[in-house]
């Protein structure tokens, strides 16, 4: 079986025609234009989709289109509701649009959940029927397979894994809430960490370490921190606190077998991980006589959205 | 069909014979002797429940037998790893001696997991699908309802719901993290509050409650509040913002149809639910576009523990 799984991000739309073993046979793409309606948009990506249907092999029998997408969507209506970084979207009817210029069944779902599909399926997850994904990005988008199934509450609308006040009264969040998880364990989150650092200490390597990579971007505490700054420690270790406390909650409420963590700054890999996994180790991971919680990056990388959304499809 | 459910607490054991309807046909309970063995104990509540059963009928045909514990608990076999406050009783093979003695197969699950079965199944859960119950006593106990299913995690080691922490490096809490939703939540943190205010305030109406009711315990500040008084407000302002933060996380997690409060706490009823639905109300109930999560106390009081563990003998 062959489908299409489209990724849709604030700057670009990445596709793919994928196997029902999860194999990635061909990848095509479009910038976004952020000032054309989503209609045109849209109309514009499927000729490209269908120029590299026909370049990779025209008698190819798919059985459908699945999309993730951020934002708040009416997955079974399959209607954008908004997209805070596609403004021109709201309201649009992606899927009815989609399936009648393809003559192909389009599903829906948000970018977190189809991530955590495409791990679950063909990742990091495979071996595992119960498993949280935490991505750790601009935001902190989250996934939940229980019993092989993904589980995203009553109308699509849970699985706000970000959206769980870790500190009452904490940092502001952009939900509208303080305190959130993602407020502490985002890519934004640590940056902004990083800059309060930087400014409060003027000989912390962070200053070079910014300067060699042209910006202030979350590699820059981890690099700076390999290099033994002890500013940037200090930042890590905060942030290693949050996170992990953070994984701790969802251990407790939904002990899966594994938590699989995603998105740039997971992929530090085992110099983040064995951090989490230490503080992990020596804060009650779990009640007594639970079973271990496995920590894992994913492994599919920027192919997850794709991948999972086929599985929308293969689903 | 008849089952036997039996909610084990610790200072009684209380049973009943319940139907397939949810009704309870008799009840029979035993003081427990703290002293004696665990196998002592429930042999001698094995003979108040088959003097029960010939007193009722005895020529009632029972499924089977079902549980509600605290504590950690191999839920698959049928022993009591660890139950704080039963410590006499750890080791037991609880489910085969019970089911020795009746010669009726026995099931086990913990106390909240139960109370949440019973509730869900012929309580206020009843009409709904997806349901978070949280039990706000002692502690804090949780219990979570995914597509009319019991869910409990890897090896029934979830739905620790009074362990997600709100509040990194906050109040200290039993499981030995800090900041848990139990630490802020439960009768036992609502007595903390209203002690250290109580010390603080010396001419607040909080004295004369407690004089009147013999002792402090969660209700003196729902009185005191209730009679204007300033301090006892203040108290039950900071457990309204505490809880709601929780029962929000709890919600943008799992999306679930309803929210469930039990126990005794909840037992004030629409005073205590009124201010929590304000708070929601006004604290981002959820995402924009997001189904409203309905917030309700449980119906079945002291019975849902003893429906709940008859529920796990008819599914």
């Amino acid at each position: 079986m062959f489908a299409i799984g489209i990724d849709i991000g604030g700057t670009s739309i990445k596709g793919a025609i994928v196997n029902d073993t999860g194999k990635v046979l061909t990848r095509f793409a479009m910038d976004v234009n952020k000032n054309a309606s989503g209609e045109d948009e849209v109309n514009r990506f499927c000729d490209v989709m269908i120029k590299s249907i026909n370049d990779y092999d025209n008698s190819i029998k798919l059985e459908g289109i699945g999309i993730g997408m951020p934002g708040i969507l009416d997955m079974d209506k399959g209607v954008v509701i908004t997209s805070p970084n596609l403004p021109k979207w709201n309201g649009l009817h992606i899927s009815k649009l989609i399936s009648k210029r393809m003559g192909l069944p389009v599903y829906i779902n948000n970018d977190a959940n189809v991530a955590t599909l495409g791990e679950a399926r063909f990742g990091s997850g495979k071996e595992y029927s119960n498993l949280i994904m935490l991505t750790l990005g601009t935001g902190v988008g989250g996934g939940i397979i229980i019993d092989n199934k993904l589980y995203d509450g009553n109308k699509h609308m849970g699985a706000e894994l970000g959206h769980m006040v870790i500190r009452v009264n904490g940092e502001k969040c952009g939900c509208g809430r303080r305190g959130c998880f993602e407020a502490y364990a985002s890519a934004t989150a640590l940056i902004r960490d990083t800059k309060k650092e930087m400014d409060k200490c003027p000989d912390s390597l962070m200053h070079d370490v910014s300067k060699e990579l042209g910006k202030i971007n979350a590699k820059v505490v981890f690099e700076a921190s390999r290099r033994g700054d002890k500013a940037a420690i200090r930042v890590m270790k905060r942030y290693v606190n949050y996170l992990s406390e953070g994984i701790l909650n969802y251990c407790n409420i939904f002990r899966p077998e594994v938590v699989v963590l995603s998105g740039g700054v997971a992929n530090e890999g085992d110099y983040l991980l064995d951090q989490v996994r230490h503080y992990l180790k020596n804060h009650k991971y779990g009640m007594k006589g639970s079973p271990k919680v496995e920590l894992k990056v994913a492994s599919l990388g920027y192919d997850s959205g794709k991948i999972g959304a086929a599985c929308l499809v293969f689903e």
